[in-house]
């Protein structure tokens, strides 16, 4: 039997193309433009086009599939993820990085069925490249195989995380003492890219041994978890249990022992779950 | 009277591609060699070719001129900035970043006459962009003229900086604490690449607006500064006062309104001179 799902990661792949198209022309606009008159309607409405451009693509191919889009979600639409065929899209990743044009911006969509990541995609804009990954055939980047980095010591480690002001004081405490803790094992060093996506897709290319964040959501993670994971890499949930996408956290590592580590140096801080009410 | 250190920088550009075609090289090299064997061999190793070949290329042309190179001064070379035409040469900008392959490593070059940079070139090697600047003339990537994002509302900046483990807990605090303090103002976010030349050049083409580092040097420096101050960029020292190139303190800005909120929340460390023995 013929694989189900690889026509519709072909389609994917010509999709988030298109996609990429249309942010890299939004990234040609004046600067002034981007970063001092309204950044944020810039970026709503660049969000909402190119997510109505993959939605809209998609649907007519595959009309019985579901869908789950920061957009979409933004405007009310649920984020419960189901047995269903289900898309799961973040036009844009890394909003902040495209206002600035700080060149990690990108498109990032995975796939899963019955609940299980089937393919991922993503498209780091600037730098040029399309990471993909479908379950059991690997991980590549510009169709070039690609894989971790390895490294399982994690003292010879590049960590990749984000940090942001959190208005919760204990919360913004945690975090920077994590960002500490990571600090002192010690590691070679912290990255901040400002993309999950491409967080996820660096560790998965060997040029970061890991990277954990808490309070992203599905769509940030989707398309980079099955790149990860097909590239050799571990994703588990902060806790070490199993990964889960609507949990809203995770670490992935080049190793098993890495991301262990890091379970063990950080405290988690609560951010809720993507498919139950705030 | 023609530009009497037009040809130096001419010149320099011929040997910085030169330098970023051995860097390419060296990063072709398998990553088990890279991440495992022996990392620091493999950096050390690199960044004397590069900076040997640099430096003897500049030699044969202009036999009287100084320099001040990161390996040179290693090896036990002076670092004292004279009135003489010197070159000042970091071989391999974000040598961290280097080992893993993550995307902004640099060779970066400043040329000062009089203690007064002439001129300044930073390639970023992964990315392919080669920023030019001349004093009075603009600065450039890739041939196309770039200016910082005018930002001076540091509440709407993206802000870099660099951390890593300071053995000195005292230090390590008040590094942590400086970036706490920007954060909370807040701003839209910190990015961190990882090589300050780079930052020097991402602030200098807009897609930053703000970089402060402690405990960096005058081959970090020399080259960025020349790019984001002819990019219409504020440089300044962490105290507010001029811009001191051995000082290893800067704080770059898309305004002075910017940097001058930066002087005013962080804490400044010890962190000795270029030119006085440690």
């Amino acid at each position: 039997m013929s694989d189900p799902w690889q026509e519709c990661m072909d389609h994917c792949v010509q999709v988030t193309k298109q996609a990429g198209k249309m942010i890299h022309e939004a990234l040609q606009k004046d600067i002034a433009i981007m970063q001092k008159s309204s950044p944020v309607d810039l970026v709503t409405e660049t969000d909402q086009k190119v997510e109505q451009l993959i939605i809209s693509s998609i649907k007519e191919k595959y009309p019985t599939h579901s869908f789950i889009g920061e957009e979409s979600v933004a405007a009310g639409a649920p984020s419960v993820l189901t047995d269903n065929p289900t898309w799961i899209i973040d036009p844009i990743d890394g909003t902040t990085n495209f206002v600035h044009r700080f060149p990690f911006v990108s498109v990032s969509i995975g796939f899963t069925v019955n609940k299980e990541i089937e393919f991922g995609i993503v498209y780091s804009c600037i730098e040029d490249k399309l990471y993909t990954a479908r379950k059991g055939k690997g991980a590549f980047c510009n169709g070039l195989p690609i894989k971790v980095s390895g490294q399982d010591d994690i003292s010879k480690s590049l960590v990749l995380t984000e940090m942001g002001f959190k208005k919760n004081p204990e919360v913004f405490k945690t975090m920077m003492d994590n960002m500490k803790k990571i600090l002192t094992i010690p590691v070679h060093g912290i990255r901040s890219p400002g993309s999950a996506a491409v967080n996820m897709c660096l560790v998965a290319c060997g040029s970061a041994d890991a990277y954990y964040h808490m309070g992203i959501h599905c769509w940030d993670m989707a398309g980079g978890a099955a790149v990860v994971t097909e590239a050799g890499g571990v994703i588990m949930d902060i806790s070490g249990g199993p990964f889960d996408l609507m949990s809203r956290r995770l670490i992935v590592a080049s190793s098993r022992a890495i991301a262990e580590r890091i379970v063990k140096e950080i405290t988690p801080f609560p951010v809720g779950r993507d498919d139950t009410a705030a």
